[in-house]
């Protein structure tokens, strides 16, 4: 890694900037696939897979036999492994439920938000070489949790580990659809693919900017999307291997993975890029890996103070501190995505097991975005009771606003039922 | 209203439609003006409103003493409505602040989620007749509650209400900005103007789009907006004239309000059709009224399950349930934005005072939108901390995953872990 001393605050936005993406071309592309699959639906979903993937799709849904054997195609370990992800991400989530909880604002007057979940959500899992059977599991559990109840798939991939997964947390259909046409047929639906209210997932350039361009129209997402990140703040009390595992294992994610090392210790930064050098040797993916890194900085700061704040303006979405008092830090953090204390936690646990979703903001959206949780699949829908003691109560307050934003008839809902209890 | 008696299933969609704006030309319209305020800064918004709004702006921001003394010009009626709505709003979102809560999702792995404040927010309160100092109130009180350190309001009204409530809530600036260049002027931010990470309010055409377009760019907003909407579902136990005050405390908003009735009883409907014609006359807003009530619809369904498939379909941004047993039914209903029950729960009680947030999702977006709580104002940040213990009993979860979906460099993280601690 590049090991930047002490830079000046003035050079601070440029080391910390991300790289920035021209979505216009993109877009340009994009826009004929979305109108395509609105128009012709299930044929023109086959013709763009004809088109683009060279693949003659016959049967769009993955069959029922097709998932409930997926588990037959797994061996006992990988199953056990997918099982107690399972157990602790449901663990986890599953806190986050929010009973509604009745508010007496004045007398009378009683206000409560209840929680339902989406009726019906998209989860799109990208194929490629990976094949991420962990994210159907972070999107499809607090899809379970929240009650959705239609938990719609598209996936290009048929690794059984995604079927299996999706089995799991109760997916309702799933399609063999890549690109941004599963984007599409989720947004507007087709004759096989429900129309959905809400898509999540990861995938490549056409793949988000499909969800850009579809939540335009009015379909939510769950959030702006940039290559994935780490930044990692070590001391004298971090190991250096384990520093720099934690560096490679972001970095294999690609050539476009953001990878920042923070330290105080100038030792610490030479120690882990020697451990870097090593590693790396050892690596399948290592090309991918050297690009990544070739990208990345290690930054010498001063302070304890000045690290914290170099933190909170980059934003990563994970934030790895193998430092001491690391949960005392914490309480300083305001923009991050996903924190990850100490020496023995590293992201990957994170990323599969720990129990925190992995789906989680970007390229700074940190400091406005949260990674998904239950609450990105309910909406929360509030209510109000008032008695006729409560529109006495309340009904002269709400007159004398009406009036002064010269809303008389919003005014007068209020006034004829004062009138009435006279 | 117009009657329309049982229709069928499949008329359901025409009758349940929403009015399709079409953006392309006002986006066209919007995007130099976005430009140039990111690129003048101060002087492209000066001369952006010397051109459209054919005012000279000196000094953007108003000053402290504007702000401080704005209660001074306002009747004391007026202050006390005021204070007591911002009792009600407080009261009621401060119970939406989640308090962080550990889980160890197995031995030695602990997960919890900490709520920050976004940092900087923005709020844009539009000019116009209706000086909507409540929309303040409803934005300024969440964001007060979730910490948000810089509240930047822009408005291109001088009314003191406006100003009162942003002291009230802890605006920390406000200036003279209106239209699609204040909504610039905060995504980009300008020698005068913070630049702020996520964008609240409501606002014309102009302003919408605006909001979508910097959204694109990665600044959050509140929710996609659109014309303001209730749906009124009644039986024999409401008073037509309350219902016909609802629905015209709707209707004034503009010719664009969308208007829906939904009842099992005749009888009813023909009731509130003579309320509203009376009420109707008396109304200084009668006009945009009427346009918006000619446009409105009253439904004759057969069954109690019926109207509330239907209100489920609509997605309502208001649903006033003016119905026997209305709490039962509220359990039955997943897609609205806010409730109202009963006969002495008016709509104008929600927008005003009542403690539940009038931001709501529009246009049907309810399927999919929560209106505004303190969720909106902050961000949940996951933390882990794994011991010694944890990594040992995580550990062989992560490898297999890690190995199925073919990251090495992930599954090493661990593994360098676990031999360590051999």
């Amino acid at each position: 890694m590049n090991i930047i001393p002490f830079p000046e605050r003035a050079q601070w936005p440029a080391l910390l900037a991300r790289p920035v993406l021209e979505a216009k071309d993109i877009e340009a592309r994009v826009q004929p696939v979305l109108e395509q699959v609105k128009n012709e639906g299930d044929a023109g979903i086959k013709a763009l897979a004809l088109k683009f993937d060279k693949i003659e799709l016959t049967d769009l849904a993955f069959s029922e036999k097709d998932i409930a054997e997926a588990g037959n195609r797994l061996d006992d370990t990988l199953k056990a492994a997918i099982g107690q992800a399972y157990e602790n991400i449901y663990k986890f989530h599953k806190g986050q439920l929010q009973a509604p909880e009745k508010v007496e604002t004045m007398p009378g007057v009683t206000c409560w938000r209840k929680s339902v979940g989406i009726e019906k959500v998209g989860i799109y899992i990208p194929g490629g070489s990976a094949p991420l059977f962990s994210t159907v599991l972070m999107l499809g559990i607090p899809a379970q949790i929240a009650g959705c109840k239609e938990i719609v798939l598209c996936t290009p991939s048929d690794h059984p580990a995604i079927l299996y997964a999706a089995k799991l947390v109760g997916v309702t259909k799933a399609f063999r659809i890549g690109g941004a046409q599963a984007i599409a047929a989720m947004a507007y639906g087709t004759e096989s693919v429900p129309k959905v209210y809400k898509i999540f997932g990861p995938g490549n350039q056409y793949v988000t900017t499909a969800k850009m361009l579809v939540s335009k129209e009015g379909v939510a997402i769950d959030m702006p999307a940039g290559p994935s990140e780490v930044a990692i703040y070590a001391d004298d009390t971090a190991l250096p291997c384990f520093v720099a595992a934690d560096l490679l294992s972001q970095a294999e994610h690609g050539a476009d993975s953001q990878v920042l090392l923070v330290s105080t210790s100038k030792k610490l930064l030479g120690s882990v890029n020697i451990a870097l050098a090593e590693q790396l040797e050892a690596l399948p993916r290592k090309e991918l890996a050297a690009q990544a890194m070739a990208n990345s900085k290690a930054i010498l700061v001063e302070t304890d103070e000045e690290a914290i704040e170099m933190l909170n303006e980059y934003a990563a979405e994970h934030l790895i501190l193998s430092i001491a008092h690391a949960e005392e830090v914490t309480e300083k953090i305001y923009n991050a995505g996903s924190i990850f204390l100490g020496n023995y936690t590293p992201e990957s646990c994170g990323d599969y097991a720990s129990g925190t979703n992995h789906t989680l903001p970007t390229n700074g959206y940190a400091r406005a975005y949260s990674g998904v949780s239950v609450d990105s699949f309910v909406k929360k829908i509030t209510v109000q009771h008032i008695t006729e003691e409560g529109i006495r109560n309340i009904g002269p307050t709400v007159e004398a606003m009406a009036a002064a934003e010269s809303l008389d008839a919003h005014k007068n809902a209020v006034s004829i039922r004062l009138k009435n209890l006279l």
